[in-house]
């Protein structure tokens, strides 16, 4: 499961427009301080009474985490998802109130048929890492479209769920005219892991495990969460389940029967030291290194219940996501530290992913024999990769449509190809309550200033006698320690005070031209700063004039 | 070549210190704008004189980049390094001038033996990614101590020197005190791939290319870089070298006899029209997606004599270094999107890390029989799993000593063990000019001005009038934008107002508690903000008396 794409795509015939899945992206490193990115819906404004609905594949957050912030501005048409989609959609509604009061969801299954106006729309299972995950064929007069969503295929794992090829078969021979299909894993080679090998794996530690056992995972990888719980039943173990969602998660699965919870198997926290360490597992939140996640409050010894300690394993049933490299080093770094065994996804398949590697993309292709194809989710190259495959399985260029985000396909009269149009896909941030007023100026602000920090300098200016009173002020922060400082401040302010005065000084002279004076003290200052410390802060002049 | 560690050494016998290397660490996400982290040497203060060499096992930054700011505190105490080694520290220290001038560069080779103070010291070559790359074995009263430097064994190359097992196997025999050894492939089962074998792949790769080929590498692999022109010799192709630090060491290493540029291989840039596309080789540098680098600059249309383009293949010679996962991402996404080809070490065997994997360290260990091993080099994670094997080997605990930054280590009548004093080993960064002025209180205020901006707010008290002069003025950057929320900003001017008039605006009272008002208006505009936006900027009150 890598929960990085605004995941979203819009079908359009005529008046009519569906929506498959509303997601989220996680912001870049040079994106400080942004929550969140939303797709960008400008292309749907003043279309939104031809939306028909809204269909949601499973319920990851990148697929479903635009849901508040969009729904509303596109006059919350109705969505649809199966049990499990649903329940965590409403879940997380409560959070939206305000916003959340008029959304009407709609429950669908696997199996289900339901017409959005011209749209006749079916569904099939796929594996994924969470259950109740669905792709979609949405029938259309030009031909069927297929989008599979996050998937793979794990014929052997119940946990993981089934990817439906025989519905996928069925189609398959009535000429479908495109597939969109799941890109996330295209550089890899091979099948994607079973959650049966997983399982597997994992049994053997608990089994061989002399001390307690703590396992870090997803708490959306709600498959993993049953296999660990189940396997915590079996070895006889007490399970402690820490982290709100994902408590939250196993609640809501457990409601909808998608995971079994055995009496007695899971005990609150409290009751730990009530049975030896060894019949201990914890299931904690927090393996990507997360700062307020359980795993790495426990390696700061800032968990109120748990301590780290000899003779503890700590497993790491999970993937790093690409750019959590770092963070998670430095977790496992501080457990090792507190002399634990650490074990995760590179020493043992204890992770399997929730994406189609190449021999499963392939597979799919050959099934679904699709006219076209549009490779979808994952990075630009990625799709290339995905395209490439298609290609050595004799699909032409003609037939790979690569699209980065934004771009319109047209099919008609049994052809698509990438039009010249493009519907707006800028950035729209989240960053607190704010959604889509963070441009790129207040960002690139905010790089400058954690790289060099800020200088604001501040000169009241007596306009009577035409001379800057007293010294001018300095607030600086993030750019060196002021205290040890004193004579480059000393330095600064005889300089502003010679720029103020020289231009605006002269008694004799009309008008004086601020503008004109800010923008001389913030060259010179700016230039003064970096030859004595080759910084760059950011230098704010304000003169008040008295 | 992993360059991640500010690797520095000190062994000290009476009065007898020895310092081996002088590295670099690159900074960490959460350092913003530090350019990098030296060693802290607060430990050698007082002790310089006794201070009788310092040994640089080889070139890379991470082994001699915090020469410049710390020989001139040690009292530049004479330097000893192979010929490359010198040659490039001579180079870098041109950067720094000032305090470069008393720097006394010793030249030793792999078969020198020195004696510095109370030590002898002799030197054993290891295969690493750089020629010239030694080990050192110091005779001390107490027995032979063996450092490893950076090494792997690589019994195939001559490209990635030889690893003089003999020298090892003989101290080996003396019933050596301990084995200081890299850690930084400790993870790694099997053997480091061969420089052979990367050279193998990328002559198939040369061999097949219909079109320009560009390779992607670091400038300091200078082995790599040999291949790369032998290669584009034997298939006579025109070379093209782009990037100044690769241009620079090519130009040392060439000097030196370690580089054999056959005549008419390298073509300036400029000339690179006058030959067919699949005449022509590049070697670039940027392969880590930097922002000035060769390859990020091409694939952003900004270089001035290289276009990619359809045909090109983008071959990417080189590991991810961790932290850089997603820049290298971002760089290879924008070279798909020109429609070109890239190859990484995903794909094929194009590059050989220059660290010994279990295999090798197993194997050294065998041939060293040291009483004690002390691994170095890497995360404390990477020294726990180098120990693990040791002890998998027999080797004790007592044996195994497992040492943080700053540890003190005691070696005794024949016994090592950590002491429980500790050098100090806080963290001193390098930013533009200063080192060591950068605090945690500065990087603290940069992360914060990062995450949500600042906004500073200033009123004018008429302390005669008792009121605030006008509407106070506010600045703020990285916060929102301001030109949209012209009512939050008048919100906040009344709210200061009201503070500063209702705390000092009664004429009646005395002295005015400037500390305290300023502290209002942090916490109650702060508060405000927070309330309206979800964001917690930095507050900054100014009130300037008049």
């Amino acid at each position: 499961m890598e929960e990085v794409g605004r995941n979203m795509t819009v079908l359009e015939y005529a008046d009519n427009i569906l929506i498959i899945d509303m997601g989220l992206q996680f912001p870049e490193e040079d994106m400080p301080g942004i929550d969140y990115i939303i797709p960008n819906v400008d292309y749907l404004k003043g279309k939104e009474r031809n939306i028909v609905g809204v269909i949601i594949t499973h319920a990851h957050y990148d697929h479903i985490g635009a849901i508040p912030h969009l729904m509303p501005k596109l006059g919350n048409p109705p969505l649809f998802g199966t049990d499990l989609t649903i329940a965590i959609v409403k879940k997380r509604q409560e959070e939206y109130k305000d916003v959340s009061s008029k959304l009407e969801l709609n429950q669908i299954t696997k199996d289900s048929v339901i017409n959005l106006g011209i749209f006749k729309v079916e569904f099939f299972g796929v594996s994924h890492n969470i259950p109740g995950a669905v792709g979609v064929a949405v029938h259309t007069p030009e031909g069927i479209v297929i989008h599979t969503g996050d998937f793979k295929i794990d014929e052997r794992s119940g946990i993981a769920g089934t990817t439906e090829l025989d519905k996928l078969e069925h189609w398959g021979k009535q000429n479908p005219l495109i597939l969109l299909s799941d890109s996330t894993n295209s550089r890899e080679t091979g099948k994607q892991l079973s959650e049966v090998d997983v399982s597997t794996e994992l049994d053997e530690i608990v089994r061989n495990a002399k001390g307690r056992l703590i396992f870090g995972t997803f708490a959306s990888l709600l498959g993993r969460l049953n296999e660990i719980i189940q396997i915590a039943a079996k070895h006889q173990k007490k399970l402690i389940i820490e982290g709100r969602s994902m408590k939250i998660n196993i609640d809501i699965a457990r409601e909808l029967g998608y995971i079994n919870v055995p009496k007695g198997v899971v005990i609150p926290v409290e009751e730990m030291n009530r049975y030896p360490r060894n019949e201990i597992m914890i299931l904690a939140t927090g393996a990507q290194g997360e700062d307020r996640a359980v795993l790495m409050r426990i390696a700061n010894h800032e968990h109120p219940h748990i301590e780290a300690e000899k003779g503890d394993t700590f497993v790491f049933s999970s993937s790093v996501i690409p750019g959590n490299e770092r963070t998670v080093q430095r977790l496992v770094d501080k457990l090792y530290r507190e002399g634990v065994e650490v074990i995760n996804y590179r020493m043992m398949d204890i992770h399997a992913g929730g994406h189609a590697k190449q021999e499963d993309l392939r597979k799919l292709i050959e099934i679904v024999k699709p006219r076209f194809l549009m490779p979808i989710e994952g990075n630009h190259s990625f799709l290339c990769i995905h395209g490439k495959l298609a290609k050595s399985m004799g699909l032409t260029d003609e037939q790979i449509i690569i699209a980065d985000n934004g771009q319109i396909v047209e099919c008609a009269n049994g052809v698509c190809h990438k039009t010249k149009e493009r519907a707006s896909s800028e950035y729209v941030f989240v960053d607190g309550l704010g959604v889509g007023d963070i441009g790129d100026v207040v960002l690139r602000d905010r790089q400058m200033m954690a790289k060099d920090g800020m200088f604001v300098v501040i000169a009241t200016f007596d306009s009577y006698a035409r001379k800057v009173k007293g010294n001018p002020d300095i607030i600086s922060r993030g750019f060196i320690y002021m205290r040890e400082s004193k004579e480059l401040l000393m330095e600064v302010r005889k300089l502003v005070r010679r720029i103020v005065e020289s231009s605006a000084g002269d008694r004799g002279r009309g008008e004086i031209n601020w503008v004109y004076i800010k923008d001389n003290i913030r060259e010179e200052v700016g230039a003064f700063l970096y030859k004595k410390t080759h910084r760059h802060p950011m230098v704010l002049p304000v003169v008040i004039e008295i």
